[in-house]
C-alpha cells in the first residue's frame, strides 16, 4: 500500500506449467520518487482520460501554451531602458487623450473657452510634478516595492490600506476600458469605417490581451520596450515639427471635422466647468504608481534607478502634454463631438497631412502603446488582488497559480469586469473618464498621508525627517484636493459610482476577512493537545429502496468497516412493507433491517428522523451513513431517476456528527466485490 | 443501536449525592413503533427544522393545504348523473367554439359560404354518432378503463400504444390551453376591457388550476357537476328560445361587429377551405375519450352506465351544436374578426339583449365550464403520465405522489406547457385549434384499429365478433380519414409540429424505456446468488491540506473504519512540502505520510493519479477516499473556498472502485470524537 511498493502477480506462460511472477510498479507511470514519502508528479497526471476533457486540454494549449512547472519562473531585473518602456507606458500613454479630455470640457462653454486649456495642462504638470517629488521618498523607503495598499496600510492601518486597495483596482479596471477605447479609438481616426465597430474590436482586445496573460507573458519582454520608443521618437519628432513651423510662422491652417460646424457653447463657463475640466486632464497621472510598485523588479540600486525612471516618466510625459496642448491651441483644433477623429489625429493631419505615413506611424504607434498601458494593468490587478488575498481580504483563488503561472482568477475577473464596462458605455473614452481618476487620486492621498505618518513615527531616529516629510506632505495636501475636486467636478457624470462603490468593496472585503479569521481561530489546532483518539467504528445505516445489485454493494463495504450495521427500507404502504420483509428474509443477509413506514410519501424526512434517532441513541459514537449510488453511462440519464439521493446527501452535509458514505456501482462495471 | 432501544443517563440531583437514572426514547418523537423491525413515521418527521424550510412549509400549507396520509385516500363511486357533469364536461364545451372555428374558415372565402356551417356540423355529428358508437364496444371490452393508450398497447403493441399515448399526452396539454382561452373570451365577450389582458388572465387561471390539482381537488365534487348542468340548461333554453323565435318568424336582426362591416373574402371556396371547416369543427370530438377512461369510477354496473353516459353525452352535444349552427345562419352571424367577442355571445346578445341576465348566465357559465373542461386535462395528463412512467416510458418520478396524493410532477408539467403555448399563441383560440385534434384522432384511430384485432383474435371465443367488430371497424375507418383530413388541411397552420412533436416524443419515450430495462437487468440480484462477502477493511487515503481540526476529524474518523490509512499532502513547492513533513513530525500521529510534490501546481488530478496507483497495487480492496470537509454557518462563505473538494468529489464519482467518504467539520460545532 506505500509507494514504491510492487505488486507481484502470478502469469501462466505458453507451455504447461511454465510460470512467470509479473512486477507491476503503479507508481512508476506518473511519479518520481524522491525520498521515502515524498513523490514528484509527472506531467502525465494532467493528461485527461476522458474524450470531452481531451478536447478542452488540446483547446487550452492552444490558446495559453502546455503548463509551466514553478521551477521555471524567470525573476529577471530590468534595466533602466527597459524599465521605463514597461513601467511607463500607462503614464504615457494618457498623452494621447489628456488634452482631448481637457478640450472636451472646456468647449461645453464654446470655442473661445478652448484658451483656457493651455493653463490648465500647465496646472496639471505641476501637480504631477508634486507627486513625482513626493514618490521619491516612497521608492526610498519601500524598496520591496511600495504601492499605495503596502504604504497605507503599513503606515495607517488595514482599513485605508484597503481603502486604497479598492480604489486601485477600480482604477486597473477603468485603466483597461480607458486605455482600449483609446487605442481602438486612434485606429477609427485612421480608418472611419471601423467606427461602427469599436465596442466589439475593443471586446476583441481584451480578450486578446487576457489570453495573453493567462499564458503568461513576460513583462520584460524587449518587444514590450519598443512601442514606448517608438511612441516617444514619434511623437517628439511631430512635437518637435510643429514647433519649428510655429517658430518660423508657417502651421498650416486647420479643417474642422464636419460635425462641428454648426455646434454652439451650451454651457456658462462657470468654477465648475474649470473644475471639470481639470479634473478631465487628471486623468493624466494615472500609471504613476506603477513605478513606485515595481522597484524590485529594477536593476541594483534598486532604489536609485527607480527614482530616476520616475523622473524620466514626468519629463517625458510633461514635455508631450505640454506641447500637444499647446499646438493644438495654436492650430485651434476642436474636438470632434462624434469621437470618430481624436485630436491626436487632427494634430498630426494638420502638421503632416492626412493618410501619410507619419500620421500612419502616429496612430499605429499610439493604438499600440495603449494596449500596452491596459497590459500593464493586468499585470498589476493579479498582483495587487493576489496580495489582498495573501492577506485574508480577498477569497484563496486569488492566489492560485494557473498552470502558466499566472493569477488566472484575476486575470479572467479584470477581463470580464473591464469588457462589461466597454459594452455598457459604448467604448467611449469620454463616458468611461469621469470613473476614472477619482480612484487614483485617492490612493494617492492614502499613500502620501502614510508617509507623512511614516515620517512622524521615525522622527526619533531619522534626523532630517522634516526635511523628507515636506514632500509627502505637499504630495498628501495637492492630491488630496484634487481627489476631492474631481469627484464633486465629475459626481453626476460618474465618479459617483466608484464613490459608491469604493466603500461597498471595502465592506466586502471586511466581511472576507472576519470570515476566514474565524475560520483558522476555529479549526486552529497544536501538535502538543492532540493525540489521536482510538474511536469506536461508526453507527452505520444503510438505506435501501431496492434489493438489487447496488445495494449488496453498499452492504457488503458497510460490513467491511463496521459491525454495527442496520439496513433501512421506507416503504409508501403497509403491502410494499411486508413485500420488502419477505424479500429480505429470502435473501438471508447477517445484517439486520428496520422498515419505515411513511404515511405521508415522503423519503427524505423520515429518514432524516431515524439518523436523528440513531444519533441520540449513542451521541458519543459517529454515525455513517453509506449511500448506493448508481452512476449511469450518460450524464442525461440522471434525469430518469429520482433526486432523493442527491436531496439526501445535501441534508447529511449540514447535519453535525453524520459522514456520508458514497458506494458507487457503475452500470457494465460493477462495484469490485472481493 | 436498535429503535426502541432507550439510553440510560446518570442525572445528578439537587441535593449532594442525589442521582437519578434517566431514561432517553429518541425513537419515540418521530415515530411509532408497531412490530419488531417496522416502524410508522408520524407527521412530525415532516417538520422543518430550519427557518427557510418552515417558511416554505407556511407557504405551501396555505397553497395547497397540509399533507394528507395515503390511507385517507377515498374512492368514490359516481352515479350517472354526477359523472356527466364530469366526464362529459370537456366535450361539451367544445360546443363553445365549435361552430365559431367552422365559421372562421368558412367566411375566408366570403359571408356567402356561411351557408355551409350548416352541412359540416351535419358532418361532424356523423362521425361522433360514429365514434359513440364504436365506443361502446370498448367500454364493454374493458371495464377497467380502456384509455387509447391502454387498448392500443394490449391489442396492437408497445409502438402503436406510445404513439396514442404521445398524441393523448399532446392532447391534454392542447386541451388546457384552448379551453382557458375559450374561457377567457367568453369573459372578454361580456367585458371588452379584459381583452387587453387576456394572456395574463388565461395564465392565472392555469395557475389556479395547477394548485388546486396540487391540492387534491376531488373531481367527483358535487361543485364540478353544477357548471355543466347549469351551461344545458341555459344552452338550451337560449337554442329553444331561438327556434320559437324562428318558427314565429319574429328573429330579431343581427348587429355585426364593427370591424366585420369592411372585411371581404379572400380565398377561393375550395376543397381545402373545406377540408379545413370540417377540420376545425371536429375538434367537438375531443374528450370522448374520458369516459371509456373513467369506467371504473363509476357505479356498478360501471359498463352499461358508462355506455350511458357516453350515449347522453354525444346526444346533448349533438343537438346543442346543431342548434348552434342552424341559428347563427339563421341569424346571419358573423364571427368577429379581433376574437373580441365570441358567436355564442353574439347569438345570445341577438335574442336576449346585451347585457341582459341571460347573457351574463350564457357567458358566465360558458366560462365555468370552460376552466371545468381544462381541469379533467388536469386529472387525465397526470395519470397517463403515471400510466407510462409506471410501464418505464417517462421518467419515475411521474409516479410519486405527493404530500396531496396528487401526481405532483405530472400536474406542475403539463400547467407549464400549457402556460407557454397560451402566451406563445396570445390566448387565440383561432390559432391553437390547428395544431388540436389531430393528436385525438390519431389516439382514435388507434384505439379502434386495436378493437379491430382485438375482435379478429378471439374469433374463435366470441360468436359474435363480426358484429362486434363492424362498428369499430367503421369507428376505424372514419377516425382515420378524419385524421388524415384534419393533418392536411392544418399541416401548414401548425398541425406539422404536433406531427413531428409525436414521433420524437416516442422516440425518447422508447430511450427512457431502454435506460430503465438495461439498468434493472443489470443490476438484478437473486436471493439464491447471494452471499454478502467478507470483504477486508478498504485502503483508506485521507488528502489533507492543512493541518486543523478538521483535518485530525477526518483522520480520526478514517482510522476507526480501517487499520490501513494514508494521509496524503498535494504541495505545491519542495519548501512547502518540508515544511508539512516537519509539522507532521511534530504532531506524531500514527499514520503515515505521503507527499507528493505538483510541480505544475495542479492539485486533484496528482490526487486521482495517487488513487489510482494504489488502487492497483491491490485490485482486490476498494479505496476509500475520506474527505475533511468544512461546512462553513452561510451559503455564500462556499465562494471564498476553494472548489477543490467538489472538483475531487465530482471526479471521484466517477471513478469505478472508489468510495468516497465526506468527514464534515461545522464551524463553531466541530465534530464529536470520542
Amino acid at each position: 500500500m506505500r509507494p514504491g511498493e510492487v505488486r507481484r502477480e502470478v502469469v501462466r506462460g505458453h507451455h504447461p506449467g511454465e510460470q512467470y511472477i509479473r512486477i507491476v510498479r503503479p507508481f512508476a507511470r506518473d511519479f518520481r520518487r524522491v525520498d521515502r514519502g515524498l513523490l514528484v508528479a509527472r506531467e502525465a497526471v494532467l493528461e485527461p482520460k476522458g474524450r470531452i476533457g481531451k478536447v478542452w486540454r488540446a483547446i487550452r494549449r492552444v490558446l495559453i501554451g502546455p503548463p509551466i512547472p514553478s521551477a521555471h519562473e524567470i525573476h529577471e531585473r530590468l534595466t533602466k531602458v527597459k524599465a521605463l518602456a514597461i513601467f511607463a507606458s500607462d503614464n504615457i500613454s494618457s498623452s494621447a487623450y489628456a488634452t482631448e479630455e481637457i478640450m472636451r470640457v472646456l468647449v461645453l462653454a464654446g470655442i473661445g473657452a478652448l484658451a483656457l486649456t493651455l493653463p490648465i495642462t500647465l496646472a496639471i504638470i505641476v501637480v504631477l510634478a508634486i507627486v513625482v517629488t513626493s514618490y521619491q521618498q516612497t521608492i526610498r523607503a519601500y524598496p520591496r516595492g511600495g504601492g499605495s495598499y503596502i504604504v497605507a496600510s503599513d503606515n495607517l492601518g488595514p482599513l485605508p490600506g484597503l481603502i486604497a486597495g479598492a480604489a486601485l483596482l477600480t482604477d486597473y479596471v477603468l485603466t483597461v476600458s480607458v486605455s482600449i477605447s483609446a487605442g481602438v479609438a486612434a485606429l477609427t481616426s485612421l480608418f472611419p469605417a471601423l467606427f461602427a465597430q469599436r465596442v466589439a474590436l475593443a471586446v476583441a482586445f481584451v480578450v486578446l490581451l487576457c489570453l495573453g496573460n493567462l499564458r503568461g507573458i513576460r513583462e520584460s519582454g524587449t518587444i514590450f520596450a519598443a512601442p514606448t520608443y517608438v511612441y516617444l521618437a514619434a511623437i517628439f519628432g511631430l512635437l518637435g515639427y510643429g514647433l519649428l513651423l510655429f517658430a518660423t510662422g508657417n502651421l498650416p491652417s486647420y479643417e474642422a471635422p464636419t460635425e462641428w460646424r454648426e455646434a454652439h457653447g451650451v454651457e456658462a463657463l462657470g468654477l465648475l466647468l474649470l473644475l471639470r475640466a481639470f479634473a478631465s486632464g487628471a486623468v493624466a497621472l494615472t500609471g504613476v504608481e506603477a513605478v513606485s510598485d515595481g522597484v524590485p523588479a529594477f536593476k541594483p540600486p534598486e532604489a536609485r534607478n527607480a527614482q530616476i525612471v520616475l523622473i524620466l516618466m514626468g519629463t517625458f510625459f510633461g514635455a508631450i502634454f505640454l506641447g500637444m496642448s499647446f499646438l493644438a491651441g495654436q492650430l485651434g483644433i476642436l474636438p470632434d463631438p462624434s469621437e470618430q477623429e481624436t485630436v491626436v489625429s487632427q494634430l498630426t493631419r494638420t502638421l503632416v497631412g492626412v493618410g501619410t505615413p507619419y500620421h500612419y506611424l502616429v496612430q499605429f504607434s499610439t493604438a499600440l502603446l495603449l494596449v500596452l498601458a491596459a497590459n500593464t494593468a493586468f499585470a498589476d490587478f493579479p498582483r495587487l488582488a493576489s496580495f489582498l488575498a495573501r492577506d485574508h481580504y480577498l477569497p484563496r483563488q486569488f492566489l492560485f497559480r494557473g498552470e502558466r503561472l499566472a493569477f488566472g482568477v484575476g486575470i479572467v475577473v479584470l477581463a470580464a469586469v473591464a469588457a462589461t464596462l466597454i459594452v455598457s458605455f459604448q467604448g467611449s473614452v469620454t463616458n468611461l473618464i469621469p470613473l476614472y481618476t477619482v480612484g487614483v487620486f485617492v490612493a494617492f492621498t492614502l499613500s502620501q498621508s502614510g508617509m507623512v505618518w511614516r515620517w512622524w513615527r521615525l522622527r526619533h531616529e531619522e534626523q532630517s525627517w522634516r526635511r523628507r516629510a515636506f514632500p509627502n506632505t505637499v504630495g498628501a495636501i495637492a492630491t488630496g484636493i484634487v481627489a476631492v475636486v474631481v469627484g464633486i467636478a465629475k459626481f453626476a457624470l460618474g465618479a459617483w459610482m466608484v464613490l459608491v462603490l469604493i466603500p461597498l468593496f471595502v465592506l466586502v472585503m471586511l466581511g472576507i476577512h472576519r470570515h476566514y479569521s474565524t475560520l483558522s481561530r476555529e479549526l486552529a489546532v497544536q501538535p502538543g493537545e492532540t493525540v489521536l483518539p482510538d474511536n469506536l467504528p461508526p453507527a452505520v445505516v444503510v438505506p435501501l429502496s431496492r434489493m438489487d445489485r447496488a445495494a449488496v454493494a453498499a452492504l457488503s463495504f458497510a460490513r467491511s468497516i463496521s459491525s454495527d450495521v442496520t439496513a433501512v427500507h421506507i416503504s409508501d404502504t403497509r403491502e410494499d412493507a411486508e413485500a420488502f420483509r419477505r424479500l429480505w428474509e429470502e435473501f438471508n443477509l447477517p445484517v439486520p433491517l428496520v422498515i419505515v413506514d411513511s404515511p405521508y410519501r415522503a423519503l427524505v424526512e423520515p429518514l432524516l428522523a431515524y439518523i436523528d434517532a440513531v444519533d441520540q441513541l449513542d451521541p458519543q459514537r459517529p454515525v455513517a451513513v453509506v449511500l448506493s449510488e448508481f452512476v449511469p453511462r450518460h450524464w442525461w440519464e440522471y434525469l430518469l431517476h429520482n433526486q432523493s439521493a442527491l436531496r439526501l446527501k445535501l441534508k447529511l452535509f449540514f447535519r453535525p456528527n453524520t459522514i456520508v458514505v458514497d458506494v458507487p456501482y457503475y452500470l457494465g462495471h460493477g462495484f469490485r466485490v472481493k
